[in-house]
């Protein structure tokens, strides 16, 4: 978590966004030089170029090869979001096809270039210290840890991730964690503890695919809200469906949500998590983005804001810390215990050495450090990918810009099919994931999402301009 | 898997084995003693003991403390064995109560004495090696290694895995073995892959109170069949049912059964596996205690005699290596790619540090070594414990012998309550395991379950002498 105090390219940052803001520095103006930067503040080129780089991850400046940083509109990308999907009035049996399975195996091949992929570049995570920290833990295990961690976790592990969110400003009652594997699991389930077979839940729209086919594996029906690419679920739209019929829960990613990226603001988490508690909805939060974002500070969960004991939040170590290890958790408010009788009955106990793994890790004190790196690798990516996209890719595209995480959201010109894209894409080797994916009902056939989350990886720069010239093709064509 | 040729100290247990069948050495004869035989036989004295374990676990013989070893009445243990449960007509909803979620917990406080826990003693298990194993491997991780074990798990592992069964005479497909969190997960994907939530799944009687807890869980109605404590489930009860109503599938534990031990000979495997196919029935396979026989092979899987696909056969290392891994998998027959898109679906991939610590230990070829000693140790526990139960239990109490694992299974006198009884053990920190788990209507009310399986533990003579006194004194005032 971030410390109390801002480090010093933050407070810099801070301040030329606070001028920018105030119009002392006007778009396509150009920022003072780095080395003027340098002079005037007393600090090092490392701190500037730091501060530029959140001030362009923001969103809030661009660089321009050999001339400099310069003032961008201010929240007005150089491209327009994707427009919000209309409402939707009924409620849809959940279906998703074969395609994220396919999309999934594709994932797999290590020959494909992975702009379909949802899972970032594994070398952007610290495996070296993970294993180190894993051979250490292991070394000293004492047998009573493994009955020990039965269905909940290990005690040690959970007592850090408690310590972590109560830092954050979110206290969780003593037995509320459980470990499980991933956040798949935990996700899957808090679902199960809240809803019966035939029951409604609520997803965002666009949402990922993962909770249509959670969905679809538990026998629910789907309704889809409108989510603005910015700020997230419509609450008006929402608020109207509650009135309008029974709920049994929504699945939300209110920070960072796949595929959008949108980032739902602090007051409107307050009134989400407020306006379910009126209806005695219970929220299933999928947070696993949560320590991906742009700016400076931690954006709080929903879960900050649960009176109720009505959230119930889920995340993992596999999208900031360690793929592959499948440590997640949930934190399920008043349905905690059913969440731990469902984990007993379905998989018992999660696997003891990457817990034991990650609890010393964190105990080693280079996690912030870590985090760090890994989100201006990210942001830095999303800057220089985006720039690529809009070079390559057809007039009239859309693109998000998220604060944070791995994912852009492209909608294409109204006669370019994202899914003829995706398989012509792939006989390339190229994979992306076509909008379809993300509705029950296979809306978003112009959308695509794509990872950027593989800075360093030399096959990107040649697959955006190779799909953009796909794209660009079906354009001309359809025109 | 066992080599192809007997080590010396089998041959001779068989040699003996023969000669008690044939008559040669009659019940109640003293064996020749420990020296002579090694003369005799120009072996060592560690080769006779370990002769006589296997004998002793096989129950021919006895050790009679200061006297030596005496022939048994072959076939007919000490005390009988407990009655087989009556047939049922009618399924029935499953409801498992809290007391299995409670049994567990109290397995989590390392202060009470785990009868009534599942696990056998941590100490079994060679964690030192495979903490070695585990740094080791991921050491050497490639990144790769972690999108390539999406879903299905490690390939060498699986590789490994699928050599193995080959090797015991189960071919299984190329894409067949899904890695899964354990077995309970491989059970509960599998039970799934087959049921809809309404359908009826034919469990043993007793059955292994997580099999109830699943049913419990998809919402699937249970028929118990009646199982003999030796020989397993009743074919004739199974072939009868099958013709009277549908049935969506069989959960069976067909080698050394938990809670009764039983092992289903070859041919009755081969039986049962062909009755199912003839109704189009899927055979859902527990086999987690499948390498702890005592005898000199390991007794086949079910799964050995399936032509038709329909045997979804799911184990784990958590009871033979490594618990608390959770490294279980199932070879699901035509249900695979049903099993491979659930898994997917819910929990997405198997932690892969633990997958490639077990693979690499496997290499190392310490295996045969580790299970040898493991089957030998929980053996001689089994004889030593009954032993006890034999001498401190209220007469009328009746006990399994089973073939390998480390439960035996007691059927209290009459007027024994087990669930009272375990509720006053729990008061003096001696946890049971009492019969009405073991069913979904509470039968079984005068059983119990006891774990063996902690050799070592100072404190399991005296609890073992304190249960007993507490059943006398039960069956006193009932009397």
């Amino acid at each position: 978590m971030p410390g109390p105090v801002s480090r010093r390219y933050e407070k810099l940052a801070d301040e030329m966004d606070q001028a920018i803001g105030e119009g002392l520095l006007r778009p396509g103006e150009r920022l003072p030089s780095v080395r003027v930067t340098c002079q005037h503040h007393g600090i090092s080129p490392s701190t500037v170029f730091q501060a530029y780089g959140l001030l362009e991850a923001r969103g809030l400046i661009e660089a321009r090869p050999r001339s400099g940083y310069y003032v961008l509109a201010r929240k007005k990308p150089a491209r327009a979001l994707p427009l919000q999907a209309p409402i939707r009035a009924e409620a849809t049996e959940v279906a998703v096809s074969a395609l994220a399975f396919d999309l999934l195996e594709s994932t797999r091949d290590a020959a494909v270039v992975p702009l379909g992929s949802a899972f970032p570049a594994p070398h952007l995570f610290p495996f070296e210290a993970l294993a180190r920290s894993g051979a250490r833990a292991m070394r000293r295990l004492k047998p009573a840890q493994i009955t020990g961690a039965l269905t909940v976790g290990d005690a040690g592990l959970r007592q850090t991730l408690r310590k972590r969110y109560a830092l954050q400003g979110v206290p969780l009652a003593e037995d509320e964690l459980v470990i499980t594997n991933g956040a798949m699991e935990a996700l899957n389930l808090c679902l199960q503890a809240v809803t019966q077979p035939g029951d409604v839940v609520v997803v965002e729209s666009p949402t990922f695919y993962a909770a249509l086919q959670a969905l679809e594996r538990l026998k629910l029906k789907a309704v889809e809200v409108p989510t603005d690419p910015q700020h997230g679920v419509d609450l008006d739209a929402l608020g109207e469906l509650l009135g309008r019929q029974r709920v049994a829960a929504c699945w939300f990613m209110p920070t960072l949500q796949n595929p959008l990226g949108a980032l739902m603001p602090r007051a409107r988490k307050q009134a989400l998590v407020e306006l379910l508690a009126r209806h005695g909805v219970p929220l299933i939060e999928d947070d696993v983005y949560g320590e991906l974002y742009v700016d400076v500070r931690r954006p709080p969960s929903a879960k900050a804001f649960d009176q109720a004991g009505g959230v119930l939040h889920c995340s993992s170590f596999s999208k900031c810390l360690a793929p592959g290890y499948r440590v997640g958790w949930a934190a399920a408010g008043r349905f905690s215990p059913a969440v731990r009788r469902l984990k007993m009955m379905s998989s018992l106990a999660t696997a003891l050495p990457p817990q034991l793994a990650i609890a010393d890790y964190l105990g080693q004190g280079g996690y912030e450090r870590h985090l760090r790196q890994l989100r201006t690798a990210l942001a830095a990516e999303q800057q220089r990918a985006r720039r690529l996209i809009e070079r390559h890719f057809p007039a009239g595209t859309r693109v998000t810009r998220p604060a944070g995480g791995y994912f852009v959201w492209l909608e294409l010109p109204a006669g370019v099919e994202a899914l003829a894209l995706h398989h012509q894409a792939m006989s390339l080797g190229i994979s992306t994931a076509p909008g379809v994916l993300f509705s029950a009902d296979r809306r978003f056939v112009h959308h695509m999402r794509l990872n950027l989350g593989h800075p360093g990886d030399a096959r990107i720069d040649d697959a955006l301009r190779r799909l953009g010239g796909l794209a660009s093709e079906l354009a001309s064509a359809a025109a």
